[in-house]
């Protein structure tokens, strides 16, 4: 196991957390097998993460025409492209899992034009790379063209709001240098 | 006023919303004498305007070194960056209040390096848009340099979640052409 | 009013500058109620301010197609584009007079794709940046795709005119750092 | 010799011009043996072409700490970094002849780095394509380090000046699709 | 294992090859256990093939003050830049088992600064994204600044070498769509 | 005759070189009447000089749909994009003579936009450049657009690999400072 620290701010220890958020933690343990590395991290600033992970499940477990492997490629492409090694190592493994898929994760990293994807998936993660990146320059033509490859109003806010949730995240993690976890590396290979 | 929509998603009416959403508008309502449209807009999806304004409370109210101002001035300039209208208009007016100044604002929009901030600040705005633009490179070099500036590692946690943040809302208000309301465009000059 | 220099390079009284730049720059004073910064600081080289003043004219003057409204939106966007402080402030405020509307100057400024124009406008104005990023691309298609537009030929020749010497303004006043006067900024709000 | 059109719009006979400028264009014909196709292409419109070699001659004919070699190597190495075909191979030609040296041009046009030039031409060099392409970033630290390579803050007023009208060239250049002459492919080599 | 094709173009049977690149291939298989993809896929074009492992073999055989790994993280590091999957996700594995690291491959395509590298490791990989993206700016500072770091001209050489020649494959491979073998994703993990 | 150096590197004697490449270097020089410098500079390691050599003539005297000059022009355009010296001024001489046309080198050098070539030739060096800059992103629809133009996806392959191979050339030209003989600057001019 690395012994490399896991952010570059103070972590703080569970048992010094409120109340709220250790019990928060100590669930996603048990499920997991671990904490993930996010948790502690952020908790530096409990006020930020209890705000943290309210949006990210007011957008991730809402109910959605996107399946949960398709969010977390997203996920992991946009992450890639912001260069967030926490969010790429992390939500790789995730998709892994929920993909049953052992090669998506790092040919998504790597070059979504060369994955093994849907065309439909190859225009969600192009217009997700484009809110990520020139999202001023989104227009009626992008909403069209997103509209013949079936997707609707709703269906972009959704991908518009996972990219700039996690634009947000893949920005954090790079300023703290936070580190993940060893063993999300090999989950699902 | 104008009558162009405010939002290409529909806009609930506030009578319509839950119960803490309606008085948190109409707090902001009470205090600003208009309700801003980012409340609106957002409010399509009440859990995600709950979320953000949790996490926009978190960053922006905490106890800080930057001042109120400081904070407007990193979300003018990397929202210019990002060619978000309403970010730049909306705090633009708010920065102008704090700043108690005219000019402020439209000069950190167009150009920060021409405008009228000490040095410090300049490095605060530099290390906002390398947050912004290019997270992924910083380093132990970038704190030093800021630290030489007297940023500690707690305000640079201030930079840059407010750069994060703001980068999210950017995100959102291009994608869904939220438009800034009338009087802000006046505020403050 | 700001004490701020208007320029780095020294700048003369107008007294002692030859006739007809005094002349010329008494008679915008009288119209305009103030002497714009811009007169004082290409003052410092009498040769260049007469150059640049017939080079304005010949292209701001000429009968055109282009309103005069549209001609200052070319400004305000492309100066913004290439970080202009005292271009956008200043057309920024002429185009508010020109175009009766309080609006437009910062919509353009922070991104023309959600400024209220016409989408004839709109594609006036990714011309003239298409012009002033890359202008060695343009070939045929582009004054095809004009054309259909309603764009003349001759139409093309005063938007890229426009930008191009506008081009040569931006860069002057960045150098120089060349300060708009307080009072662009709240003309015609 | 090529009978390529020299300009997409038309271009006028010398003897329909007005008297000031077919007497201008048969002087630099009687020196340079041939006119050079800058002044047909822009003679379409007579009153930017005066401006435009108003302008001109006041940058290139005014007294200067940089040599004649010097002026046409920043225009050059700006041109070729803007893509401009006329401007690099009819500039090219005349650095060629007021350096004595058949090699310079191609060099500067492909990569002014590895030209054989002193290291204060190259510092030159440098921040003419500072100014030709982020003017707005330059300030104090640039005039600086200037400085320390013996230039004058009026040296760099010229540097700047002969960037941004050759900025402005280019762009027209291109616009017009504007062809250099066959004759100054050779000169001087 | 997947049954998509390996290249977009015709993909020959060993047992028609040439009788030294048979050889050449059966001696990699009985190595590796399996036939890499970038012999089979090069192998259309038998003379390239052969062509493409002399020069690899010059440079990756030859001795030099780089270890193995290290060589591999030049590889990993540029091709992710590159987005070429083949390479990335080949060389990876190769990485991996070289530095008995399961992380280090992972790492450097994702951030090579937040990498468990040393600082001189470091500067290797950024030298080498310099010869990738803008080679035509190394000069003298940058063989000073590298000699710093304890590398000699020949060191540099091997680095330069090692990433211009892998820019050809990472071309090529994108190219073709050539598509790593399912074994190399998990290698070494 | 320069008497600059012709690479950074040593540079060995070609009597003091392997038999193969000295007698491979003077049959150059017989045919040339002098020894291009990129024999001598790579040289300094002979077994990349005889691979660089055997990748070449597998690339370039390959039967081909493209001619000998159309080659040539792929070489120019992309090593002009890379900020290449020695090639864009060696290769350069070579496509003026297989052109017999004393304007097409520096016309591709500046703008291949602007150069005198056929719509096909255009599509070509389009392409070239895409895999230059951008291979990652090639797909099914570029193969479509470019069979369009009657390319066969054989000749994309002879585009491509040109485009590769001479991005490493043009690398490894630029890191070793590799200096154009005089000769070709003036060849077939």
């Amino acid at each position: 196991m690395s012994d490399q620290p896991i952010s570059r701010y103070p972590v703080p220890e569970i048992k010094d957390l409120p109340e709220d958020l250790k019990e928060m933690i100590l669930g996603v343990q048990e499920k997991a097998g671990f904490v993930p590395n996010v948790f502690l991290a952020l908790a530096h600033r409990p006020d930020e993460l209890r705000a943290f992970f309210a949006y990210h499940d007011a957008i991730m477990l809402r109910e959605s025409n996107l399946t949960k492997a398709e969010k977390e490629m997203i996920i992991v492409t946009t992450s890639s492209d912001n260069n967030c090694l926490y969010c790429v190592v992390a939500h790789g493994a995730i998709l892994r899992i929920y993909a049953k898929n052992a090669l998506i994760s790092d040919q998504l990293a790597t070059n979504h034009n060369k994955a093994d994807i849907t065309p439909r998936q190859k225009a969600m993660l192009d217009f997700a790379l484009l809110v990520s990146n020139d999202a001023g320059s989104i227009g009626d033509e992008d909403y069209e063209f997103m509209s013949e490859h079936g997707f609707s109003e709703e269906d972009l806010w959704d991908i518009g709001a996972i990219t700039a949730f996690f634009g947000l995240s893949n920005r954090m993690a790079n300023l703290t240098s936070m580190r993940p976890n060893d063993e999300f590396f090999k989950m699902g290979r």
